[in-house]
């Protein structure tokens, strides 16, 4: 018998209780043996709750309790989540999160505590939460050198983009009906303007490299600039505009990330990732492109991915799974020079002028008066920089994925 | 250092050497030490091999070779393969297979005896090639009471029917092409037929239920009868016609399998996997809906799973991991009778007959003259063949998945 606690009992925290409790023999039987949840942790009363006894506001009857072997970090933020995880690993025990903001901020740290205690600090459902991506990608793929990362990272964005793109709502009105749904914050800056998006993609940019990728190096566009305009040309051109999460893993061991709305040819599979749905799209030398998709968020979803965590933890407890990365030596950030994009361009000027600025760009017919749209060739950042500025005015101006 | 053996050096086999050879670094640091390939059995000689002493054709010299600790078995067929690797586990060796066959007609002694002699028999790549799905499903989803398997489980129909779909091709016309392209075998019947789709489903929902599921008891239908009328017709339904290798767990314990086409709506993300390539959708009550998609087959694809098999037995040498189904106590089967499904259905008799032989059925606008097309509500196989045997004549019968 395995002991356990759940620090906070928010959605994902009543989602883990919930899941123990009702799926007691296949955790046992997946686990090797019962877990038993010994302490739920929160600075509310649940005095209705049929197991009260298990709440407390004390965070030392778990980290002082010999018997806990494994605790579910379900709280959020990063303080005191920080301090808590860095003291239970430090004790020698596991724990386990559905954080991305701590992964993303102390994980080098905690990984490496975790590893020197020969404990494990797991976090598959920090990133797209009920998907099996983080062990997938270290287990499966590891035969394989990463080459890409291509992901539909947050929910809420890609609800407001699909219902902009399928129902011809504006960006406000798609926003409106997301909060209303409770798709979205009722401030929803994390969301929209890429913060979420882009510490998942610092997680798994991280991982696949195995070097410590900072998010605050990641540049990170949201998809408050998409209008209906930019949505019915993708349309023309055969693509979707989807936020995507993107990281390459260069030759020279740098990582090129970034987060920032694309158009993505309908083709491709990620193009068909609607509503509130995530995937990840993995390229292996060997294996080709892999995708993951499901549910990104959601009680449920998060929940089951954080006690696979749990189990998978007490299965190896005493024993540290490789799932980690380390502080770089120097700056491993690749810089936007490294990468090039093809850009989807409106602009207010001719195409005479199109022309002048940028060679080989291929038009679009024109949805909107007295304005040119393209698609350029791959450039670079200082490239396409250079062609705008040989511009008089610029509309929008997109990435294209592929 | 981990000694290794392939038996096998055909189109995988070579794969997983070139890989093992190429990346002995990476390999190394994920097993946590490295992996040395002693032998590679084949009967054929390799005199130009720049490693020409690893080949043997003496299946002794790797059984009785006690450094020997895994066996990547990827020589394909039931025998010898069968024999090799039931006597490989019970003397203590790992094996790892891309044998689909194999796995789904003895897969059950073979895991029973690696779980006594507490060793493993890992089998990823026999499902979807180089997706990893196996291990997910086991490891990531465990929290989960898998209620529902669909997956599009093999390339060459896909490629077949997309070819169908997208260019207008006959059946004829488009299976040509795929051998021409390599992706169907001069016989195709393996794959056309569904046979090859059943194996895989019959792999998946053993491993999902834990209990046997015999592919002889799976129906399975090919996609021969699939015309570019049905494709047609689809498409005016907004659908796709796929190959399905479906499964359902109800909650008596029972498991429904079957291999069919089945017209797809074009917003499941089973509807966007297009060419050759694979993809397993898997509902979890928790979890709900995830998807594992990529390359289904393919040297590179598969080799890299079986490498990862490889390394994942040498991290778990002398300890068995969980992934595995037992024989039921009696038939678990579910007949076709516990499953409804809508189907679509062309005639020659006219809507009035149609009236009267199916309630509540939905007339499809008729894209060929003097016959009806129509989607029934879901029905037993019973109920449909019931309101078949009034028609005088029935041209297509498909079923519709969701």
């Amino acid at each position: 018998m395995a002991k356990a606690a759940i620090m906070g009992f928010g959605t994902v925290g009543g989602g883990v209780y919930g899941i123990m409790d009702d799926s007691r023999s296949r955790v046992s039987l997946s686990a090797g043996e019962p877990i038993d949840v010994k302490y739920i942790l929160d600075i509310r009363d649940f005095p209705d709750h049929p197991r009260k006894e298990l709440f407390t506001k004390d965070f030392n009857d778990i980290l002082n309790d010999g018997e806990i072997t494994v605790v579910a970090e379900v709280m959020g933020g990063l303080h005191p989540a920080y301090e808590f995880t860095r003291a239970l690993l430090e004790s020698g025990k596991s724990v386990v999160t559905s954080n991305k903001e701590l992964v993303a901020t102390y994980g080098t740290e905690l990984l490496s505590i975790a590893r020197e205690k020969n404990v494990n600090y797991f976090f598959e459902a920090s990133v797209g939460g009920g998907i099996p991506v983080i062990r997938p990608m270290h287990q499966c793929l590891t035969a394989n050198n990463i080459i890409k990362i291509a992901g539909i990272l947050n929910g809420t964005t890609n609800y407001i983009l699909n219902e902009m793109i399928t129902k011809g709502k504006s960006f406000e009105d798609a926003l409106s009906d997301a909060q209303k749904m409770g798709y979205a914050e009722r401030n929803p800056a994390a969301d929209i303007e890429g913060h979420d998006a882009c510490r998942k993609i610092a997680i798994l940019s991280s991982l696949a490299s195995g070097k410590f990728v900072d998010y605050n190096d990641i540049p990170t566009e949201g998809i408050t600039e998409i209008t209906l305009d930019d949505v019915h040309y993708a349309t023309q051109l055969g693509c979707v505009i989807k936020l995507i999460g993107y990281a390459r893993f260069l030759e020279n061991g740098r990582v090129f990330s970034i987060v920032a709305p694309m158009l993505i040819d309908k083709s491709c599979p990620l193009a068909g990732v609607n509503g509130v749905m995530n995937a990840i799209m993995i390229t292996g030398d060997s294996v080709g492109d892999v995708m993951f998709y499901g549910a990104g968020a959601g009680q449920l979803p998060t929940a089951s991915a954080v006690v696979a965590d749990m189990i998978d933890a007490v299965k190896h407890t005493e024993r540290s799974k490789k799932i980690f990365w380390e502080k770089p030596d120097g700056d491993i950030t690749a810089s936007e020079e490294d990468e090039k994009f093809a850009y989807f361009i409106r602009t207010g000027d001719s195409a005479e002028a199109v022309r002048a600025a940028f060679k080989d760009c291929r038009f679009v017919e024109n949805a909107v008066a007295e304005e040119s749209a393209f698609v350029t060739r791959p450039l670079t950042k200082t490239e396409v920089n250079d062609g705008v500025s040989r511009l008089s005015s610029v509309i929008s101006r997109i990435r294209v994925f592929g």
